[in-house]
């Protein structure tokens, strides 16, 4: 089968062995799978990512010069079960699935092997008893939008906010995008959000963002205080200085850029008491001024992924056109196309979402 | 009336006139007044705090030549009442209070001015409908330790842990000792604790903390897998790089040191998703790597001051014998003695707190 793989940095095209389908495992052939730009990341600073997850987790993703094979948002064909399946989806259909094997450990297919390879690839494993069978309706590329839609729904929940609340959502990126879709789902707004780009800004509006801004021209926080009918920043730090939690509107603030000095700069802007959550990946070291986290008495919720659960909702609310972000699909390539769809996507002003049909 | 001033960054006893009670405000003595690390920080860092409150939160606290009364953590005796007055507590009854004004805007005591001074004076006003009356049973200098076990009542409501969480607390000054005392009120624990200072840690035990380390010999973070019975830091990152918030033991950890370094340090040994409550007040920039936050997906819970409410249960929880800690007060001065009380409280192996007797 051919797959892309990553080496020591580089990406190529690669024949390797179909893999075997193990115990409770389902070989499929890969009908869709969407560029993340963690996958992006991944091949661009592969060796900070491997020491960051050594230190932080004590974990070895993988090694750097070890064949990797990425590939996380997945839609595919069952084809041939392993041992001690239960057979419930024919082959022939389709599913997707958490980009998880039910192993033991459990195995990650954020960074597959050639035995148990990402979506980068014409053939992968799956565990059964992961496998959501996607109705005949919805196109493959659609359905591997659940896992992006998992992790916006993983970061709605962990900001938990109010119908009312107003959120700020700061840079519009596909994940940025997929957290305006899942607010505007929720009946949860009006949504401020804010890019430097104007392609992504009117992506933002069409995901559903009310108030959509160039940070360059007008603050977010402004436009956020104008919506949310909240006092001057100035009084609300007179009114609340002692007595923290009661006299005024706290902000719910997503950062969706992760880039350094990008948490100071929502620390700046927004207002006490506000939970900021952090969903853009910054592997780089960060400098902050802890006192202005602590005058304004903010929560800040760092989130990474999502439960099995989340996945299914997201996939159920995509299924259901609960969620319409067909539009964030902005190109198809195959194999061989895809270290030109990673650089295509450096630019945010041509696409949002690429998707790889192998 | 004498009453220790800080201007330009230096401390002086001068003679002022005794303040006059506006409408629903009394004339008090003050009997005891206790020093906070804030009031220290305040005199030798003011220019920063000053630039960093105007900035943060677009307010100006004092000038850096004005002359400031400070003093927040006070014990009073009722003198003479000011017009519109319900008069509850006879003159000579003794009263604490939040240290507020609740005038038009609201005044903070936390830094007084000879007309509305803090506790570093002979005499102050209070407002009213915040006096509360401290029982016959009850020293001066315990009822002013209200205000610090205010401030970690708020700290352990931020964390709200759970009965059987195994709460770690980083630093052991009064805030860092008054949170253990609170979280041992709160039969919360068992709770470790980590300080540099040999006495400090003998404090801390002595205020309920169950496991006290010296860091440099022994990490707090080991303490608490051995009591939480959590499993290894690389099972837990295996397990739960997926699903994050299900199949482990959380950490709740509170920061109470207050210097650049520190929220890395607790990013580095805390538990996949703990709850990190800043309480320590670190003026400075510091630096972190963000990604530790997002793949540990931790909450850092910025805290700072109190509720009324909060104020009031700390008062009565000391009031009531159920926080025992009056071993916290290890010195008491006169207005005379303040500046030598300040120089005192830097060494941590002679003082905890200093109670003013003005």
């Amino acid at each position: 089968m051919r797959a892309v793989v990553m080496q020591s940095g580089k990406l190529a095209v690669e024949e390797f062995a179909i893999p075997q389908p193990g115990p409770g495992e389902v070989l499929v052939k890969t009908l869709a799978c969407g560029i993340c730009g963690s996958d992006i990341h991944c091949v661009a600073h592969g060796r900070e990512l491997l020491d960051s997850a050594k230190k932080v987790a004590g974990i070895d993703l993988f090694g750097f010069d070890d064949k990797v094979i990425l590939g996380h948002e997945i839609c595919a064909e069952v084809l041939e079960y392993g041992p001690d399946c239960r057979k419930t989806l024919a082959p022939g259909s389709r599913a997707v699935s958490v980009p998880f094997l039910l192993r033991d450990p459990p195995a990650s297919l954020v960074f597959g092997s050639p035995q148990s390879p990402g979506g980068y690839s014409e053939y992968m494993l799956l565990s059964e008893p992961f496998l959501m069978p996607v109705p005949d309706h919805v196109p493959n590329d659609l359905a591997t939008l659940a896992e992006p839609l998992a992790v916006a729904i993983h970061a709605v929940g962990r900001a938990n906010p109010g119908m009312k609340d107003v959120p700020i959502v700061i840079g519009c990126g596909p994940i940025g995008l997929a957290v305006i879709a899942v607010l505007k789902a929720r009946g949860i707004g009006p949504i401020v959000a804010a890019d430097f780009s104007p392609s992504r800004r009117a992506m933002a509006h069409r995901m559903g963002a009310d108030v959509v801004v160039d940070p360059r021209e007008t603050s977010p926080y402004d436009s956020w205080k104008a919506l949310a009918g909240a006092t001057d920043v100035a009084d609300i730090g007179r009114q609340t200085q002692m007595f923290p939690g009661h006299a005024y509107r706290q902000s719910i603030v997503f950062e969706c850029v992760g880039i350094p000095g990008m948490i100071q700069q929502i620390l700046n802007g927004a207002a006490p008491c506000s939970k900021i959550v952090v969903a853009g990946l910054c592997m780089e070291l960060d400098q902050f001024y802890p006192s202005y986290g602590i005058i304004k008495e903010v929560d800040l919720v760092f989130c990474i992924a999502f439960t099995l659960e989340e996945y299914a909702q997201a996939f159920s609310m995509i299924a259901s056109g609960q969620l319409d972000v067909a539009p964030l699909i902005t190109g198809h390539v195959p194999l061989d196309g895809v270290e030109d769809a990673f650089a295509r996507l450096k630019d945010p002003e041509q696409d949002v979402k690429i998707v790889i049909v192998p």
